[in-house]
């Protein structure tokens, strides 16, 4: 029943969703928008979108569905400005890495039975470059879609059926989709996902201080060291809103590594590094 | 005119260097030792070693050149009981991972024209898992292989050319060399390869407590957290030898990460992590 698909934001995570829904089967229409001209023709010449849209809320409200794939203060704009427009007719849903913001946006603004709903979403999918031109149709296959949608919602049944039929889609994207209630996500995914990113932030930050000026000793570390830095590619501009809506969670998983980090070097030459070891390996178990 | 060579230690290091020392073209003969059988029979079912020896220093007197892939005490050790029966007609090398301890006993024992030469060496391959079984002819491929010999060594002419001759396997396995200062090398690779695998075991072990009893919330770290925690896998058994014999480094390469994890996370919504991505950025420059 979803027919009309706008794709707001042509990124890495817009572009692979155009491609991978029309890999799915998907046969409806698909408008695009993105900020930068450039992004939007890449798109379009990658088949990801059908038509390029002048004006983003005009290709949201000729939609079934929009999907949000801009930065978190972005959706949080675009939500706003789609509320007002929309109506029991649409569904909007999201890729944004933090939900407690947004989830809390999509209950004051969206679900109500004469209101668009609002889905809130989260692949755990991406690369460490963005852009279009790296959209993949098989970027959410074997990835998980995290959503964190309000059981009290409340939805009109065209809407709710919208709600649905994306859920559809997201699986046939190849995706595997786990429920979770905001706060939790944002809490979870400050342990698997942002600490290892501001991790490898920090590696890649300090080795640059460290070892940058001599390019031929970062091959002495092979493919550990290539594997623990690949991250350090990732933009400030993706994870700038992360820190800001995460920061508690964020705050407190760092700091549990750098006491975990000192706990193991005052223990390099006791046994309690090989329960150490012995810990990390439990985690790496198959 | 090197024709027979003993590898000491069949784990995968050295069944690794068998294989790949067969694919390179050496047609002499090649004499294999583990201190557990096992390890010896899947050697040479795989073809990296022609025949088990019983008794390693008598393999090592029979030979040209002995490659030791033992852990560093048990290199340590066999080099002082080496030492001992082999003469200026021979010549060892080894693969251990720190080197200043390696370097210091060459000097002691070894490299003096009527003793046999000694080469202390460090490929930068290997992996998360360790085993005879995982050998590999290619795992040398595209790797670098770290010297740290001595420039004032004394070799009689004939161990002079063996040396010689394990250079050129060693760059016909695939590797790159590179010579280093053994202090030198033992501060490098605190930060490129140590402070990496440090670095995963604590974030791997710090998981395992956090998110450890729930399996299905490792899938939503996606390839991020896979990549960050695979040397997680590592065996103590490995490490525990490295931590041992260079506490100092890794100790001060430890500290200046968990200082810097700290100068990010107070950092979370100021300008100055703009700053840290772009250095880390920087690094993963093409």
């Amino acid at each position: 029943m979803i027919e009309r698909i706008a794709i707001l934001g042509t990124g890495l995570l817009g572009t692979s969703a155009g491609l991978a829904l029309r890999a799915a089967g998907f046969r409806g229409s698909i408008v695009g928008w993105n900020r930068g001209a450039e992004g939007a023709r890449v798109a379009l010449d990658a088949g990801a979108i059908d038509s390029v849209a002048a004006d983003p809320l005009r290709a949201a409200r000729a939609s079934d569905v929009t999907l949000l794939c801009v930065p978190i203060y972005a959706t949080l704009d675009f939500m706003e400005k789609l509320a007002c427009v929309l109506g029991s007719e649409h569904m909007v849903t999201d890729v944004g890495s933090t939900k407690r913001l947004i989830s809390e946006a999509a209950g004051r603004l969206f679900n109500r039975r004469d209101r668009a709903a609002f889905l809130p979403g989260h692949p755990m999918a991406g690369k460490e470059r963005g852009g279009a031109a790296l959209g993949d149709a098989e970027l959410f296959r074997g990835a998980v879609w995290l959503f964190t949608d309000d059981p009290a919602a409340e939805r009109s049944a065209h809407s709710a059926e919208l709600v649905k039929g994306w859920r559809e889609w997201v699986v046939a994207m190849g995706s595997k989709t786990i429920d979770l209630d905001p706060v939790r996500h944002d809490e979870l995914v400050a342990w698997v996902s942002h600490l290892p990113q501001f991790l490898a932030t920090a590696l890649s930050a300090l080795l640059e201080d460290e070892v940058g000026d001599a390019p031929e000793l970062k091959d002495v570390g092979g493919r550990g060291l290539r594997e623990m830095t690949r991250l350090g590619a990732s933009p400030y501009s993706m994870w700038r809103d992360i820190a800001y809506t995460n920061t508690a969670a964020v705050d407190a998983a760092l700091q549990a590594l750098e006491q975990r980090l000192a706990h193991l070097r005052e223990n390099l030459r006791t046994p309690e590094l090989r329960d150490e070891f012995e810990r990390a390996n439990r985690f790496r178990k198959e």
